[in-house]
């Protein structure tokens, strides 16, 4: 049975997501003063895996049986990433990660100056929900309040601050739940917003919700062991940077091999989840697997 | 001719605003790591005049001819001030305005540090947007809408980018876009999403717009006029402080006179938009006046 091709797949689908952020910043950037348009497409246009919109076009195409999807699709795809990208420039920050480097390039802060940084940190996150917005009733509403609640203090922010807590326990449940917060809960989103956009039913709604969540998980658990064992020139950023800030990662509390079979785990619970969402081996079991298998 | 009773006006609306924030931000912040909603609380509760919240309710309640307005108006309201207290927790940063004192108290960033500073303004803007989705279909969109183009990087954050840019003409035009931007723009929204949120028919919504847009400059030039002519004590922070930063402003440029006739004029546009929405001289009216006449 002839496999997937996710190479060819990954190819069209981050190309499409490229075209569709600039053009998304482009006409929203009419108004904006140049320089904060300049810093926000800075980092909104450094490249990267796109997996968040991927992932929402991807369960709109399975819903919709096709890949032509409606217009709030592409918008949703795009704040995703609009509300990723904030969330790395701020966290690059100096009070925060104080990170130099991002995708091969200096970071904002380092380039616009920490004042700017912030700034277009705040519009790309402010902007995400303009584009949204800016959709057809009736399913812009609840758009908006998905993304809103998978970002906000008790989603994406507040994992964040669960990861820069100083009395942080080594323990898997608090690692677990920092994780869900703090990259699991924007990919859920993802697949969720994808389902909804493209009119989605309810049972679509929850395998696009179990899918997410093992995802997420599984993604951060990757990122975690690819910090172990990935090589700098395919990261885009030096390697071993976490163990030696003595940062809380997986194979820190779980050790490598566990951390790898939990990843394992969470893939094969997601496979199952959307199996009646697409055919055998379809795009969606291919993202699963490439959330662990990549090599940055 | 008995006229408006505006300080009982203003200490009932308050005291309603600040009830209003208190119970939100505990519902929302129930899965809230203790030391973000803590952060988060300390600004947001830090008092304050709550114009935008005011405001907004003040165009409900004209639109409905009673006080007795729908939660979707409230939330509106807790959701404008969530954003103005996220724009100035981000303002007096370091790397921005650096403040030290804010309502006659440490800013964020002095009591929980810069991170958690940054992540508190990150969940106040992201909450935001999450209590204006969870209102009922079929405004809700179209408030989040209002809410988002008036805060991002064609709103809001545009005008703090316009101000703290190196390049500044003195020139009036350039300091008017900025302040429209920058404190109008909100202002402006809190008027329509009032009216919006209560139902208003397009007339009421013109009416807010041209309202809200005189009343945010006045007001913008009633803080710079401020700044030269208050006293410390009632300002709750050091004053000249402005003409002492070399900072834009309105007397600066224009010389205190002027500035004070322009604002006048912004007063009187204000009211006259309004004269149809509510009996002589009731709360708008009265609230156009107090954005000049003001001590603080």
């Amino acid at each position: 049975m002839p496999s997937f091709d996710l190479d060819s797949y990954l190819q069209t689908q981050v190309e499409r997501v490229e075209q569709l952020l600039r053009s998304r910043s482009d006409e929203m950037g009419v108004q904006v003063p140049p320089r904060l348009l300049e810093s926000m497409r800075y980092s909104l246009l450094a490249g990267g895996k796109r997996l968040r919109p991927v992932l929402c076009l991807a369960f709109a195409e399975a819903v919709l049986k096709q890949s032509n999807v409606p217009r709030m699709v592409e918008d949703c795809a795009c704040a995703l990433e609009f509300i990723h990208t904030y969330s790395l420039v701020h966290d690059d920050l100096p009070s925060m990660d104080n990170d130099d480097m991002r995708r091969g390039r200096p970071t904002n802060h380092k380039v616009y100056g920490e004042a700017m940084a912030i700034l277009a940190g705040d519009s790309l996150l402010t902007d995400a929900f303009a584009l949204v917005a800016g959709g057809p009733e009736p399913v812009r509403g609840v758009l908006c309040r998905e993304l809103a609640v998978a970002s906000g203090s008790s989603g994406m922010v507040g994992g964040q601050v669960l990861d820069i807590a100083e009395d942080r326990p080594a323990h898997i449940d608090y690692l677990t739940r920092m994780h869900r917060l703090k990259t699991g809960a924007l990919i859920r989103a993802a697949c969720r917003m994808g389902v909804l956009a493209a009119g989605g039913d309810a049972d679509a709604l929850a395998r696009a919700d179990v899918y997410g969540d093992s995802v997420g998980l599984a993604f951060q658990i990757a990122d975690d062991v690819l910090d172990v064992t990935g090589d700098a020139s395919s990261m885009g950023k030096p390697v071993g940077a976490d163990a030696a800030a003595g940062r809380f990662t997986f194979p820190a509390v779980l050790g490598l091999e566990e951390s790898k079979q939990l990843a394992a785990r969470k893939v094969a619970e997601a496979i199952d989840a959307v199996k009646t969402l697409e055919p055998h081996d379809g795009p969606l079991a291919a993202l699963a697997r490439y959330s662990v298998e990549r090599r940055s």
